[in-house]
């Protein structure tokens, strides 16, 4: 029998009784002869714990301190997993980031993965250990702790089946899947047998908060199948996310990214390199630039809007306000309470009727659009936020029937 | 200017307030141009609440998951105190104990430090940075977590002092020295300029709670001065523990440790080696044995008292009734509620007054007492445990005056 490597996030540990349930989940496929690998995150609010502590002492904290900080959470929950473990008599051994090692780069808090010993784990699955490995964590090459970053446990656990050549990376977390839209929003989401890396990467950066997104890409670039199923259930089944077993669905998911502000540049300098001078401007500021299109004004050609977090917005407006002279932007306009809708699927690109159908989900509601992109696999448009849950049950309405 | 390692306890480090009057001592000896190395224990009640929950967990745990689950409390103290002192503007940089590494054995929760690589401390200091290392823990050859057991974090900061070739080692607490007494039993103690690392090994084998055992032996054994200062003093001298500076003191202290056992087994068997054999039986049952004596009873060289801790009296009975036949024993006599009151001085032995003074000052307050034992640098009676304190405030006054 292969490797199987699960994965299980802060709230399916958060306490005895819940390490419990992943005991059961792990034993399961101990059971049927795998080798099992288990990813863990902190428990519970372990970490906004330390965060808050942390806020006590400094409000910007030395990087590299603040990762020796937070990376005892899941230190503590693999501890706390193996003893369980070996309290039923089962061998079970922990291991950090840096006992494995999981070599990163030296990038405090947000560091990427360059390697992994895979010699550790394998030994001690090979004498027979369950291994229970700390997420979110790593060590870089002159032997300081690393983070990965908010989610990063999805990277751990997706990166270790990748080099273990493992069978599969299986999620667990508090949903039993992927849906087709928000069930808050949509009341009738279908859950999704399969989807492809790439909805899912869509998916994942537009509102679905089912996968960190760099989880999903190691997963593609490796061909790693990713199941995400709940902890919470038994014989959850869950959804299959790899390029394998796309099934013929046009769309497979609607979803919705409030806080959404767009900001309109009229009248920018029509020279050469002014519109790639004001996004290195942004980006120099660390303003994270989503949706960017020529805007459908009076000013053809010569007006540029974007999109940017509404929490980002002030800070934008300001840099733009300063560097105006420079771009030789005539006048900068915003908008506020916006949300982007979005669909969905590999099929987007062969059917050309996709776009209309969204559209006209959203004619039939009278709700207006401010913007419009597309890609291969998905279309997105800027709703008014009022509008936003209306447009996503319309569409999944439109499409899914229901 | 040389190296100083100074070290903090729990209650030192236990919130941000007293984070701050840390940094106060570690600057001090940064502004004279000290190189330092700063070694800190887990917050406050850290470790007793990772000890709390993981007795949710098992009353048995794995020892080596142990070790990986409290040794999260010092590494959470070094990234604190690290992000306050760079939050000052000074250059800081925190080391768990396998970062540096400090190399142990593999024996969890009591492993022994084998050596310590001194590389990676020097290199930091010699770029200017204050140096932060958890106390208390270390790895073993293949990379396991290990720690020292309570207290240990005195055992790591002498021994970096040792291998450092530090100037001295500060070990800051909450008391400012070393004192003749406890002061809650005979309220004129005096605070001792200096003590002997005997008699600072006596003493707090003996109740003085103020140095980890092991830490004064690996002090002893590379001539480390150690001073034990109080961190909440600005300018607390303390007592300094080292063979240089030995004043002409008989006794340097009065000690009292209570909840004590002693048993007497009457008629042991008059074989060679049936006194081996019932020590070895104690040991393997993990059972520790204090004051080994012959008792004055009517079966002169034929009877053994000996002490043990109050609650390891039951068990202790147990192994002995089970092995009464083996060792030939007549009879297993025990009292209970005693205390251990002593006296410790490197002058004792060459001054034979001594004993009869302690004997005199007991006698003159009619307290009886139940077994006698001497070294070098220290005799020891047992007393009733109502009587200790008593017997404490008689011998103190009868060496110091008052």
């Amino acid at each position: 029998m292969g490797i199987i490597v699960q994965k299980f996030g802060g709230s399916s540990v958060a306490n005895v009784e819940r390490l419990e349930l992943v005991t059961e989940h792990i034993l399961k496929e101990v059971e049927k002869g795998n080798k099992v690998v288990v990813v863990v995150s902190a428990q519970g609010k372990t970490t906004d714990r330390l965060i808050a502590e942390e806020a006590e002492i400094t409000k910007n904290p030395n990087r590299r301190e603040h990762d020796v900080l937070v990376s005892v959470g899941e230190q503590i929950t693999i501890a706390k997993l193996a003893m369980l473990l070996t309290e039923k008599k089962h061998k079970a051994i922990s291991l950090t980031g840096w006992q494995i090692p999981i070599i990163t780069n030296s990038e405090f808090s947000n560091s990427r993965i360059r390697y992994i010993h895979n010699k550790t784990i394998e030994e001690y699955l090979d004498a027979g250990n369950i291994v229970i490995v700390a997420g979110f964590q790593g060590v870089d090459e002159i032997g300081n702790i690393t983070t990965f970053g908010r989610g990063g446990s999805d990277t751990t656990a997706v990166a270790l089946a990748a080099s273990l050549n493992a069978e599969r990376c299986d999620i667990f977390t508090d949903v039993d899947g992927v849906y087709t839209s928000d069930p808050r929003i949509v009341p009738t989401v279908e859950k999704l047998k399969s989807v492809s890396y790439d909805e899912m990467l869509e998916m994942s950066s537009m509102g679905a908060k089912v996968l960190h997104n760099r989880c999903v890409e190691i997963g593609k670039k490796y061909n790693v199948p990713i199941y995400v199923k709940s902890t919470f259930e038994r014989d959850s089944i869950g959804t299959l996310v790899d390029d394998k077993n796309l099934e013929d669905l046009v769309i497979n998911g609607v979803t919705k990214d409030d806080y959404i502000s767009r900001i309109t540049i009229a009248g920018l300098d029509n020279k050469i390199g002014k519109t790639c001078e004001l996004f290195q401007i942004l980006s120099k500021n660390l303003i994270n630039v989503d949706v960017i299109a020529q805007s459908f004004g009076e000013h053809i050609n010569r007006d540029i809007a974007f999109t940017v977090k509404m929490n980002d917005l002030q800070k934008t407006l300001e840099v733009l306000e300063e560097n105006k002279d420079l771009l030789g932007a005539r006048e900068i306009l915003h908008s506020e309470n916006l949300a982007k809708v979005s669909i969905i699927g590999v099929g987007i690109a062969n059917k050309p009727g996709v776009a209309a159908s969204m559209f006209e989900a959203l004619y039939e509601n009278n709700i207006n659009m401010h913007m419009i992109s597309t890609s291969e696999i998905k279309i997105s448009v800027l709703v008014n936020s009022k509008d936003a849950d209306l447009a996503v049950k319309a569409i999944h309405k439109k499409f899914f029937g229901k």
